[in-house]
């Protein structure tokens, strides 16, 4: 059994997979841990059963201690002993320059962890207090770190250099690093074997569209390059991020307006993307559709300014790549807005993407191309916990080779 | 005859047409303004004399001055008296929202070019500079503004705005304005002209690639998008601007990197780009040419990462534009650099780009595309000062009807 674990700053989400075949025997989530209202929610597949409630889970190292508990209780639980799980998975979402691939974790590891959190101090803290505990309530299982950066490893030098000086990147590391890789592996190796094309002659795009939003090139089975950057802060327009803008913007609110470099910093992470265009007081693309629908002005121009950066992307990413097989629509709002796709694709015929709207509509499958496109258009859902269990197993075999 | 005038902050550029055919009669330039070695070069067409020579000049109302004595003196005049131009025109570069054409000059004209010194706060003091000076100096002359961003204010409002909080537009401006306007716009007279297209149903794409770099997305004759954004730092590798970064790079150097705000604004505008990835000292495309020759991996480094990002910026405007006429190279580089040109063009068969390297490299005329392109290449030589003056009789011949 692998255990696929994903510790953020104040949710732990878990499964647990048969390792065999990579089948869900139990999964769950602790939300708003150190907050008030705390909720853990619970479902072992075998056993068909399921719990929610709220629960008293101050850290990380009571929520993974509860987990532990969790699993191999008498009521719930799916094992005798934390021994019969054979290896943990952790997302860690930035490994910097060093880290191409899942690695078994030591204190290295997690030296090259806490080096990065400079570079994500929202995420590599928790994530580390995850391996930490994980390390004391499942002693003696092997700890695999599977890195969001990873898959973008493989982009080359001028796609991933800033036009900052070179000591930035030299010294300081700044460059682009790539974030949503555990799902857009997920996603490559899900559609490469869907359209039976050997994944290291697979060039696609794929459109990681969620709360966060990120597109990417890949050629050959490998990133060559993609819109988020050296934090997840850059590219397209997210729920509540701005993602591109001049960075004179920044400059003129701190330096013309009396802004400070946290409330600029707020403004850029929590209240930009669709919530700050739209201002309607969500982020959620479905309230923004809706708005729209009721006349909002601002609504539709967040989902026509949405739209039409992912076509740009889309459309840039065509031009680099030799040959395109595939886009590939994933995340929250890939998978489900039906209206999203089609705006990123229309009037693309021109490059050989035809949306066949009735298809784009009424999903049945993954394909919602029409017979005359050259490219590929598939929306597969993702699976971020289920790429983690891959890639621990594929880091045990190869440990064990 | 008009007199065409940019003002800038240590120079002024100025030339004077007969408006019959807009043939230049005289210019000259005044450089290092307030600095020790002012030089002031000038060459009258009519008399066929030109002279150099430093000068005593402390700044632009004497500068102007100076210009006036010249322009009716004895020795280099051309003409008896300043009644003798009928209009003179002036490049300011932020006209902000309300300006969308060239304007006769009046104080609320003067009230919105110091309205909108926040945003361009280097350009707009000494552009206005220069059209007080020539109030003075010039009397009774009408006097004309040719703005910068008014080429670009017909770039619908989903490709203008950023996706922040949409008070940041309503309440401070901060949209996407385009620069290099001028430039673009007689490269795209001058290319529909020899295309024999007509205008309004002209659609290209023009890369002014100069120290400051930007590209154009037009349709029917009108700029629908383009690189630069609430200021000329976004969008390409400049000679020493950023362009497109990670807005949260910002963020790094001043909370993490203990770098102030005037810091991080020099580097992204003086100290990065070609000069800043490069490393060599130089922001010139032929010293980095010359670097890569001679082995240094940044300066080869610095030109792939410039061409890439060029290139990406074609293929999404190819993907916005229903059809493109052609692609327009102009500017210091685009016109001069065959090696930049080629890296830029290159690879785009599939979108029905091909370039003639024999043609390219030996210019002859200004088509350098293949026969089996379905885009035309070309190479427009710009100048910004025969605009001005196009733009400043159409605009007096309008007030005159």
């Amino acid at each position: 059994m692998i255990l696929a674990i994903n510790a953020g700053s104040s949710s732990i989400k878990f499964s647990l997979f048969n390792s065999e075949n990579l089948e869900v025997l139990a999964g769950g989530l602790i939300e708003r841990i150190g907050l008030p209202g705390t909720f853990f929610s619970f479902q072992n597949n075998i056993r068909n059963c399921s719990l929610g409630n709220n629960v008293d889970i101050s850290d990380t190292f009571e929520a993974i201690s509860y987990i532990s508990n969790i699993l191999t209780g008498n009521e719930y639980g799916v094992v005798s002993s934390v021994g019969e799980i054979s290896a943990i998975g952790h997302r860690v979402v930035h490994g910097g320059e060093s880290i191409s691939r899942p690695v078994i974790i030591s204190s290295e590891i997690k030296e090259i962890i806490r080096e990065n959190i400079d570079l994500a101090p929202l995420h590599n803290p928790p994530n580390l207090k995850g391996i930490e505990a994980c390390e004391k309530y499942f002693p003696e299982v092997p700890q695999v770190a599977v890195f969001d950066t990873a898959f973008h490893s493989s982009i080359p030098d001028y796609a991933y250099i800033y036009a900052l000086p070179y000591r930035m990147y030299s010294e300081y590391s700044v460059r682009r690093y790539g974030f949503h890789g555990i799902s857009q592996k997920y996603v490559l190796e899900e559609s490469a074997q869907y359209l039976n094309i050997k994944k290291s002659e697979y060039n696609c795009i794929i459109c990681h569209l969620g709360s966060g939003c990120s597109i990417t090139a890949v050629a050959g089975g490998c990133s060559v390059d993609t819109s988020m950057g050296l934090t997840p802060l850059e590219g397209l327009v997210m729920g509540t991020r701005s993602g591109d803008i001049d960075p004179a913007v920044i400059l003129y609110l701190l330096t013309r307006k009396d802004y400070d470099i946290n409330e600029v910093s707020n403004i850029l992470n929590k209240k930009s993307g669709l919530y700050g265009i739209s201002g309607i007081g969500s982020s959620d693309i479905r309230d923004i559709l809706q708005a729209r629908d009721h006349g909002s002005y601002q609504a539709e121009l967040a989902i026509k300014s949405f739209t039409y950066r992912v076509k740009k992307y889309i459309c840039s990413y065509m031009g680099v790549l030799e040959r395109v097989d595939s886009i590939v629509f994933t995340g929250g709002i890939g998978e489900n807005s039906h209206e999203i796709r089609y705006k990123a694709c229309q009037n693309l015929e021109k490059f050989g993407v035809v949306i066949d709207q009735n298809k784009n509509q009424h999903l049945q499958g993954i394909e919602i191309q029409s017979d005359s496109s050259e490219v590929k258009i598939l929306v597969v859902p993702t699976n971020e916990e289920k790429e983690i269990a891959r890639q621990v197993l594929s880091t045990v075999e190869r440990k064990n080779r």
